[in-house]
């Protein structure tokens, strides 16, 4: 008989990792707690319409659609089915942006006119499965709606900043840059409106292709060369650059409060941070949703080529769902990387009880195995109820493989007496 | 334009009702914890053939399929379709059992021989939607593989029973049954193996359906006057009864370990308990699945007429799925029924920091917002900042509303001083 695994793409998470993650999920809802968030939870499963519209851009490609069911899949299939469309009527959210404008609208009238989320679930999609990445994973997110740019970038910025400090991380970097900053580089440029989301989406891979692979990839596309050799002269050198500077460079072309936001929202978190972390302006940040419409961000721990946090302004998804606007901007921190990264360093979240064997030896009365039990917990630590074996060095190392790193006898009144495992011996 | 709801049967979780829940599960992990159980996470897609299997009963009709892809979807649309399952590759877990059994058998090698699980996750249901009964819902069980009867059934009810403890609940009974008791009813009754099933499935109804209605069932289903006359009587008047005094009502066919085992558990659980709940003999409980092979149990909680927690030994599954035996045993928590009891009583969970608004007037450098904010963190309380409307008033009875107990405004300097919001008017 074959064991059963796992569905493609997805994946079992053990003991020793779920501990991680439960305490960077903890250490993350009290950091943003502690900022006045507060969290909300939608259905894993939204009517496909939603889930297959625009603002999914390339992630609506990728829904996991659930069948519809019974008489309504029997009358679906009875007509003449094109595609896969035609038989679904729900999907698996791809992410938890799209579900929070649908939470919005759909829940305006309980909710304060400025609503502070905070979001922490998983989200599916149907990639093709490579290492490290799977069909399911998390996201925790927070977001504001109703305020607009400014107060909540730098609240937005802060608080994620803080939540990553609070699970040990620092020395990072939050990168900084406005969407209208990049339309004024494609205008600069000569590229033509509809054109620019595609010049955005080929710089948001100049970390990974470098300057030549990105002009090659505009040749490619057919931009020309006066186009290409613009674009390439107003993001030479960019490294460090200050917003002012950047705005000179293009010919002072941009609106003077998208330059004060940037210079406002950078000096504020650097005052801030204190030196625990820096932000700083970075023209050629783009971050991949078409949905942006202002301050785009995202942060980088030195030492790992991917960025652990990203997000940016939103102000036109509330409008275009419910035809009523309202100015959105959120940050989403990338759970499975900060728990990449914390496996990576063989990090081991702190517990508050010594976790201990009860053995007990057979024939025992349950009734005192129940009260060593208790009278251990009431000594503060976490006592586990196990059978006494015959080869007692052969169970003390199956505990401690398992995380047990005490163990406890029975003396002959029933009373337990806890001992340390002793170091396992190393090869 | 007509706003977008959630899916047809699916809910949107509110601020205040997230709270509830995640203040619950925090606790309830935090007991279980205690008691030396580790948490697992299983993915929410399983392969369909695991879930429409034998051992999911009714449930596994009521699973949300999720279309095969690609040119998997177009291969097997091209072949003749019968029914949806041809269809369909990946479905919805229905529960946390199934997934559990698979999360052994696959992971086996990397598992103690003893294994102690925490699962809390949603899980999906297509049932007809209906008042209070979600499609999504979220379960909260432990699990016990590879101990044998007596300990394990000992500490997982003392643990759950802990579980409900933390959140507040007393004065809750465990209620204890052992399928082999209800085989003897069924053989003592005369009725044949293949119907006992039958039997049991309204014998469940008995606490909603009474006795008279429980007789008509079974005469509607063909069994005889004897055998229902039988039954009626050995079930007539058992509340309280002793496991011993039932023993001797069926004529003392029942194994002595099965009596011995029920008395052991009750009297050691009754033992810890100390009379803040209590645990009893019930032959007429039987817990809906058919997988369970040995004890079932429930609580129920005085003022509600649903039980709030149930469970069960299931020898059989684990060799069934792998061919390799391991008995198995687990207790699951209802938490949305524990929930809407909190909501009910109008419970209110503690939090940790003061929610508190930071006003902050047009014009006031960001810096400055976010100094306050900081200083106010350190203090111990949790700010949030909005812009300062111009009829405080008013804004302060909206915060209010989303739960804000505090505001803070800056003084000329930029420090913010606290005030606590006065008692909102009632009509």
């Amino acid at each position: 008989m074959s064991k059963p695994q796992p569905a493609r793409g997805m994946r079992d998470i053990l003991p020793s990792e779920a501990a991680i993650r439960d305490w960077v999920q903890s250490k993350i809802l009290a950091t943003y707690r502690r900022f006045g968030y507060t969290r909300i939870e939608t259905p894993a499963l939204e009517n496909i319409q939603l889930l297959t519209g625009d603002d999914g851009g390339e992630n609506a490609k990728l829904v996991f659609k659930v069948m519809k069911r019974g008489e309504t899949f029997t009358e679906a299939f009875a007509k003449d089915v094109k595609n896969e469309n035609d038989l679904a009527d729900l999907g698996l959210r791809f992410d938890l942006t799209v579900p929070l404008v649908r939470f919005f609208t759909s829940n305006r009238a309980q909710l304060p006119r400025v609503f502070k989320a905070i979001q922490i679930g998983p989200v599916w999609r149907a990639e093709r499965p490579q290492k490290g990445r799977y069909r399911q994973f998390t996201q925790c997110d927070i977001d504001i709606i109703g305020l607009k740019e400014g107060l909540a970038e730098a609240e937005l910025l802060v608080g994620s900043a803080e939540a990553l400090l609070s699970i040990g991380f620092e020395g990072f970097t939050i990168r900084f840059n406005d969407r209208r900053i990049l339309t004024a580089i494609a205008n600069a440029a000569g590229v033509e409106p509809a054109r620019h989301g595609s010049v955005f989406i080929t710089l948001d891979k100049l970390d990974k292709i470098g300057v030549d692979g990105v002009q090659k990839d505009l040749v490619a596309q057919g931009f020309t060369e006066t186009q290409i050799d613009k674009l390439s002269k107003m993001l030479e050198g960019v490294d460090g650059i200050s917003v002012e500077d950047f705005a000179t460079r293009l010919g002072n072309s941009l609106p003077g409060d998208v330059v004060k936001l940037a210079r406002d929202v950078l000096d504020s978190v650097n005052a801030d941070a204190g030196g625990r972390y820096m932000a700083r302006f970075d023209p050629t940040l783009v971050r991949g949703m078409g949905y942006y419409t202002g301050p785009v961000f995202e942060i980088a721990q030195p030492g790992y080529d991917f960025s652990i946090a990203g997000g940016g302004r939103y102000d036109k998804m509330v409008g275009k769902l419910s035809g009523e606007e309202a100015p959105a901007c959120g940050f989403s921190i990338g759970f499975e990387r900060v728990v990449t990264i914390l496996l990576d360093k063989k990090f081991v979240p702190p517990t508050e009880a010594k976790l201990t064997a009860l053995l007990v030896p057979e024939g025992t009365p349950l009734g005192r195995a129940l009260s060593a039990s208790q009278a251990l917990r009431q000594a503060g630590v976490a006592p586990s109820l196990f059978p006494l074996e015959k080869k007692l060095g052969r169970q003390l190392e199956g505990l401690q493989a398992s995380g047990f790193t005490h163990y406890a006898t029975l003396d002959g009144d029933g009373q337990p007496s806890i001992k340390e495992m002793k170091a396992p011996a190393r090869p």
